[in-house]
């Protein structure tokens, strides 16, 4: 603890943990010197996912969210990207807990790690807690941590702070956001959120929001995913509807695809095939594993006599039959993607088959989406996907609820989070176009710390190490930088291997150069082209004998050197050339 | 040619080179049997880009456009897609021609390919060839290819085809459909367009394609890109209103980044800085080449004093100046990507730069794009990048347009072009509702033969090649799928590559195994792994000495075998294992 101190005149809020307390006198006022409240960024700005936010108070530190983020494009071979803790592992007798907003992968995906790392009680609501205890049991981690489940309305104690669980809506059952009692103030998080009045949970909890507002909050830090949509985002009751006319007069099977998290839309789907007197048979493991979560906690009403299985569906009328897949997202190898590519073993796509994909793409699978809808169509399946026809509903907030926050909270100070820079510079135009102060705006970024005091939050110089640890396969951390510049490398014109075994006695050349490409050329069309390759390491290597060289780093770079000169010039590219000198 | 023969009455369309002609009577009335047009798709089909149409009759053959693709994001290191032309090839002796329908990238890219494969006249508009011309002269074929220069009206006789240049709207001026007279009817190639009233240019000419509508129009093939998407294309002339307001109390610099090719575009940004009283620098290779050539060419009308060099823009107040970009597409290395890093030699972004994105995100561009939109963010920039601004306008006929050039043209048939199957399919549904039997409309793939009689188009069994030539630097085709594979392979999990030698006499073991990889770990904090590898290796030797395999394809399979395991169940990745084996 480096112990930054700050004039403020609240010290009985934290009487049991407060760290360093100085009695001063200014004017007859007797005030106290004590910590200030830190709000850490671990993860989330900046970025899309890998939310993670710290609250460091004296001698308590609570964690906000604990995700993973998906791999650019360019990060061959991650499977996942999760957050740099390291701050947390410095820290890690402060910590009283992590309290997690929803049950999404960008908010809880990395507890399976962080947890291996750093252990603490962590606080969830029902269903967040059931999906985080799933992903314990994959990683045999169950017995090791402590879940503790909380309801909306709830106020959890962690050291000095005073988390309070507050119902949001947003694309998962079950999110909150907390409104943290801090001893220098409330601060408000909300979390993914948007406001849903019809939704079957109820509204998010704006009442609230707004006492909250009425009692003070010292800063807000707000989602900023859909800022730069305007207006409202549709209702889940709205897509519902939609999906009832896609449903009406239908006589075909209906192949729907969504979001496994999004039970919602899957109560919706579950209701409206019992209208229509249609079974309803799952497939996909996300979706089934999420059915059964969901089901077994009673966030699903599953109507009596319409969930079948898959193997049953054959022997129904089409009319009857509706199916609730996983490839929404086009992943590779989901249960859509099988049945577009003829790869899944239960269910062929026929024509006139309706498949309708009820989710919209996000930034980076547009391509991957439109592949699996691509060959649908060329199935002769009739495939909805229009924006158009209303068969998605985003699950945050877009520019007029953000304003609704923004309005109720009334914040001294606000910190967008959860987007990359253009929304947070997005959402900053907004709070500013609401009446604040540009000043009291903290656009920030991971392991920036902010100061907090009763009076101000201040975006200090300090920092923490913060970034992102790549896992591939059972790895965590050990693929980095380099790793990944040369699987680039590699991937742009793939590689080359020069072998030649020298002589031990007098460093002449015994065997060699043998050549060995992958990912270069179409080697037994380009033989000539591999012999000339041979020839220009010999010659590299004569070169070297000629002027006394014996120092193999010397020839090998001599090597590569003129091989990459050569191989430039006659193709324009740049493989990875690979010398391998031994010694016999 | 194979000589699939039809009925069909009109004989003296095709005096001098209709092939074989029987005269038949039947009830009466003297008919002829005689060759069928062939309508050949051998680009563009189920898939961006690439555009490439032939039609033949008899001993005539013409091509219409020759263009790129871009590659997919999984073509490691690919530069560019080009069409397989083996069947111009083959066929070179019929071909009379290229035809041109304008001077995009997937129009003309594959000229400097094709042409060195198959020569034959080009005849397209002047800015059209003007564009081709460049190409050509990087490509140093300049005077091995005729170009030939025509306008809207112009009819090509070409063998037996007369072909008639149509002007049309697009995002690059000079654009084109073409009207085919052939032996067996009209064909109506619309290539891409849109119709914008308020074109510069001209709106397109509708009252031809309705002529030729009344005159019989026997296959109409269209243009799908946008036929997604409801309503119709919002016009140039309302871009350059809505680029008006930004110009409008705007006291900073103003930095724009737009295709190079749409000189409509640049044309209003120009009209709108002069009429501002700021002057115009220019940035990025294609945006100087495309100004060159439109200047010259009278395409581009520059308002007097208001072009300056990029190096005078330090000596004009901020609210003097103008900067047109590339890098609309984020492409790495472009005008707008380096300032944003910056890395551009005399552009430093400085805060309240109001910098305009006047484009949209090509799908598979989204994240190159929002990567350049964050980081001029978080300098500072004012970045007006949203829809909703009205700051682009799409090249492609929506659905009302389409539905426009259908009730002029009255096809007989219909054949979708230019789109994913997602496209041509709903061109086909939007065909359809205009009233349009099924039976007439042929979606099609590339390398499909369509055969016309003067009666009917029908969607044949027969195919010829057509496909995807990947270009890498300066090789052509010598990238293919085993090549993309182990580039993936590489990408995925890295390399490693295992050196033994086993001695000439008697296989027993020299040196090694020696174990080098790049891209699958850290190597320095993972040496107890790569230890355990070496002996992985070296076990799997000793197992096949003592079982006495000499084979060296045995021991590399073994050794490779053993060690994927190995890694496979320690790390669940599966790296490229290459074992190599001399003799010493």
């Amino acid at each position: 603890m480096s112990g930054h101190l700050a004039l403020h005149g609240i010290m009985n809020l934290c009487p049991l943990r407060s760290a360093t307390k100085t009695r001063v006198c200014r004017k007859g006022v007797v005030i106290y010197l004590a910590e200030k409240l830190k709000i850490i960024p671990i993860g989330g700005l900046n970025e899309i996912g890998k939310n993670m936010t710290v609250l460091e108070y004296g001698k308590d530190m609570i964690v906000i969210d604990c995700g993973i983020a998906f791999p650019e494009e360019d990060m061959y071979g991650v499977d996942l990207v999760i957050p740099d803790v390291t701050y947390l592992v410095k820290n890690a007798k402060k910590l009283r807990g992590f309290f997690i907003t929803h049950g999404h992968e960008d908010h809880i995906g990395s507890v399976p790690y962080v947890l291996q790392a750093v252990n603490a009680p962590i606080h969830g609501t029902r269903l967040t807690n059931g999906l985080i205890e799933l992903k314990l049991e994959e990683h045999k981690l169950k017995d090791k941590v402590k879940l503790i489940t909380h309801k909306p309305g709830d106020v959890v104690q962690a050291g000095c702070f005073g988390v309070e669980f507050i119902h949001v809506n947003h694309s998962i059952a079950d999110a909150v956001a907390f409104a943290i009692k801090t001893p220098v103030g409330n601060i408000v998080m909300t979390g993914d959120f948007k406001i849903d009045p019809t939704d079957s949970e109820g509204m998010m909890d704006l009442t609230r929001l707004g006492e909250l507002g009425k009692e003070g909050v010292l800063a807000l830090l707000c989602d900023s995913t859909n800022v730069e949509r305007q207006g409202f985002t549709t209702s889940e009751m709205s897509v519902a509807d939609n999906l009832d006319r896609q449903f009406k007069n239908c006589d075909q099977r209906i192949i729907i695809t969504t979001f496994a998290s999004n039970l919602h839309r899957i109560q919706s789907v579950l209701q409206t095939a019992h209208r229509y007197g249609r079974k309803v048979a799952v497939t996909g493991r996300s979706m089934e594993n999420m059915l059964k979560v969901a089901s077994e906690l009673d966030y699903i009403k599953i109507p009596a006599n319409t969930l079948i299985d898959l193997a049953q569906i054959k022997s129904l009328p089409k009319n009857k039959v509706v199916v609730v897949s996983t490839g929404s997202q086009g992943e590779n190898m989901s249960a859509l993607y099988r049945m577009a590519f003829s790869n899944h073993k239960q269910i062929d796509i026929q024509p006139g088959d309706r498949i309708i994909i009820s989710a919209s793409a996000i930034p980076g699978n547009e391509k991957a989406v439109s592949r699996i809808i691509n060959e649908l169509y060329r199935k002769g399946a009739d495939v909805v996907h229009d924006k158009s026809e209303g068969l998605h509903a985003s699950g945050h907030a877009c520019q007029e609820e953000l304003k609704i926050i923004h309005a109720l909270t009334k914040p001294k100070y606000f910190i967008p989070v959860h987007g990359e820079q253009r929304h947070l510079q997005k959402h900053a135009q907004l709070a500013k176009m609401m009446g604040m102060s540009p000043k009291r705006i903290l656009v920030a970024d991971i392991g920036n710390v902010i100061e907090c005091t009763s009076k101000t939050c201040k975006l200090t110089e300090n920092t923490v190490t913060a970034g992102s640890v790549f896992v591939d396969g059972t790895g965590v951390g050990d693929v980095g930088a380099v790793v990944l510049r040369d699987r680039r490398h590699l991937a742009q014109d793939g590689m080359i291997v020069v072998c030649v075994n020298l002589s031990a006695d007098d460093g002449e050349l015994v065997t060699g150069p043998d050549i060995i490409t992958r990912g270069f050329v179409h080697v037994k069309e380009n033989e000539d082209l591999i012999e000339a390759m041979r020839m220009i390491c010999l010659e590299a290597l004569f070169t070297c004998q000629n002027k006394g060289i014996t120092d193999w780093a010397t020839i090998k770079a001599a090597m590569k050197g003129d091989l990459s000169n050569f191989l430039y010039k006659n193709t324009r590219r740049n493989p990875m050339i690979l010398p391998v000198i031994m010694e016999v």
